[in-house]
């Protein structure tokens, strides 16, 4: 059986989302094999990572500094605003190279089966940083989910006595998808949003 | 954009067997998220496995001590020894509690595709250990693949001057196998190996 350390190294990456008992075993195998090259710049890299990345006040964005690297541009269009649910869709949005305003990330969304309510996402931040910064546009780009719609329309009530203007995300087919493969709602939303020749 | 130890970080992981540019993304943001939590005992687990983790001089075994805690097991049956290609593979058979003797751990097989001969598996190893051990009997367990069966006919070959019995694992079906599913191999092989009620 393998040793006490090797067991708890592979529970420590078994809980890791996306991995479970097999792929932590093959990942710490891996790793131990290949320990004189890979395991010491891990390590380096987790500990600068912990020291050294912070939640930006200002939109929630992880960076090694704050505020961060994104809302400190003066290159950006800082009267635009993106509210994404979670840093990955920002992570996402960034590597699309498609937008060049300034995020707000709420960390999560409304939801009634979670019981998760306006006040533990940041919404009051949002609405406060709209007021304060006299941003022109908030462009809601939550996840096309019940939960997501239902905080995109929280926030539009929510801003609604505000000048700005609200937008979200288009909704329709995705770049190669297949008609035969999309879901009902896609179809529909496609079919209504439909845009002359 | 992330920052560059994010960055650094999420290629590390991608690069980790079975994760991918996406999962590792999931992985690191998780870490990120809970840093507190996680980030310092995996540091920690990494660094005592890299430290203090050897293979064992006498199967291969990855352990902290050497020879390692099977090979040293006094309980155990030191008259058997089990071939396998992988450390994997000794993982598995020592979960499953069936085997109580020791193991050679090979490292790989022969591989005619990838130019793997004799030499650079631990073959020669074996051929001494069986002589010097006085081992009774030898289970080859390597993978049924073609390069693990390759390798299984090399070591009886190797072996067949010595007094030791050698064996392989049963073929068949395996436990809850659907025969609509299995492959022809397989239930070539149930056929053949059929057992009287």
């Amino acid at each position: 059986m393998s040793t006490q350390s090797i067991e708890q190294l592979i529970q420590q990456f078994a809980k890791l989302p996306g991995l479970g008992q097999r792929s932590a075993r093959r990942v710490v195998l891996h790793l131990i094999r290949n320990r004189e090259k890979l395991v010491s710049p891990l390590v380096q890299t987790l500990q600068s990572v912990t020291d050294s990345i912070h939640t930006c006040s200002q939109c929630g964005n992880l960076d090694s500094q704050n505020p961060c690297s994104i809302c400190s541009d003066t290159r950006r269009d800082h009267s635009v605003i993106c509210v994404v649910e979670d840093i990955a869709d920002l992570w996402a949005i960034e590597r699309s190279h498609t937008f060049r305003g300034l995020y707000h990330v709420l960390g999560g969304t409304l939801s009634a089966l979670d019981g998760r309510g306006p006040d533990e996402i940041n919404l009051a931040s949002l609405a406060h940083r709209v007021k304060e910064s006299g941003a022109k546009e908030v462009i809601i780009a939550t996840n096309a989910t019940v939960d997501g719609q239902t905080t995109a329309h929280y926030i539009t009530d929510l801003l609604s006595g505000s000048s700005v203007t609200l937008s979200r995300l288009a909704q329709g087919i995705p770049f190669g998808g297949e008609l035969d493969y999309l879901d009902d709602g896609t179809l529909n939303a496609a079919f209504k949003a439909r845009v002359g020749f």
